[in-house]
């Protein structure tokens, strides 16, 4: 990652949490489904919830051909894309040391179109298997002309960091003799039971959606 | 909610998806625990994910006194803010077809700093009570000294808008006979045990930490 603007991506507050290894960031950006998308039009901050896939050190957004929002990232302005979990309820003696434990990368980079077929169609294809992966072997892949009528937009990492709390409340010690519990509640996004569409043809309804793998548990 | 920029929290794709009401909009923030906080900082958008509260028409922000980019805020620069929950993957039988079901708010508008020691300790209760409800019925409350040495930032919804998508997947209609599985994987955010801290009063191991009702089931 180079460095363009040195320090926009530099942990001001609680340094210790900060982490700037690429197996860390990554490992954080492949575990979520939705990325936050950060830009700036016309004197205006937007920050639009997005799906997304990465491919190496880029992120894949997609959307409609007409999207504003992707047209103008595909210009090239600076953007920031961020990608957080929640892992806990970080629960203290004191109100003041309540917190949450989260896992978080905040990414600065510029976008650019993917234009070629070819390329769209791996992008979409990565799209689909960080949503559920293994579904694109099961689902019908895009046609040309599907993949033709979405704008694909392929934004590259210059700087990230990830940001970590993990871990028990940190009391003050004079605190600690409270009668008052502390602890985590952990958080858990998980998959419940497959809902069938329903007009799911009758013999399909026993099947499993496939090796969809989507939600992992957080880190402990 | 007035409106000083038209129409830039008008939704653009599906407007279909878009609701305007406080009543949908309050509703999906109170469900939040991490707000993603977008703000333009020398040519260079932030996206920063934080904890907050809903008092009313604004969402409560906190951090530490150095903290730049509550400064920042507090100066009243345009910012936006967004929640978003993941309900649920939906597996559609072409790969184009797959989506999020997802609820989302993005609102704009502007900070400023709570300064008032009684408004501070008001804003650190429903930071802890949106948090954990009911924690601070059990928690050692906030100290003058701790409020003052808190940064608090009111951020004023000045308009703002909700998208949820919901429901099945939307297939091609050639593409519903076709042998694939379709339909939606529910995505539930649950509480799991909670985790005393390693410095708990043994005769406190056994207490639970308090009516949190924290994390609530999606809509389905």
């Amino acid at each position: 990652m180079t460095s363009n603007t040195p320090g926009r991506h530099r942990i001001q507050r609680h340094k210790e949490r900060g982490h700037y290894d690429p197996e860390t960031i990554h490992a954080i950006l492949d575990q979520g489904k939705i990325c936050h998308v950060g830009f700036h039009l016309e004197g205006q901050p937007f920050v639009i919830p997005m799906a997304y896939a990465r491919q190496g050190n880029a992120l894949i957004l997609h959307g409609a051909p007409n999207s504003r929002l992707l047209r103008q990232l595909a210009g090239g302005m600076p953007a920031c894309v961020t990608v957080t979990h929640l892992d806990g309820l970080v629960l203290a003696r004191s109100t003041f040391h309540h917190s949450l434990n989260f896992r978080s990368v905040v990414a600065f980079g510029t976008a650019r179109p993917v234009l070629s077929l070819e390329e769209k169609q791996a992008a979409l294809v990565a799209l689909t298997e960080h949503l559920a992966p293994g579904r694109t072997a099961l689902a019908r892949a895009a046609t040309d002309q599907e993949a033709q009528a979405t704008q694909v937009v392929r934004f590259e990492i210059e700087e990230a960091s990830a940001k970590i709390r993990s871990g028990p409340p940190l009391d003050n010690p004079k605190d600690v003799p409270l009668d008052v519990w502390a602890g985590v509640v952990p958080i858990h996004s998980i998959e419940a039971e497959p809902i069938p569409a329903p007009d799911l043809k009758p013999e399909l309804r026993t099947c499993q959606p496939g090796p969809t793998a989507a939600v992992k548990a957080p880190v402990p």
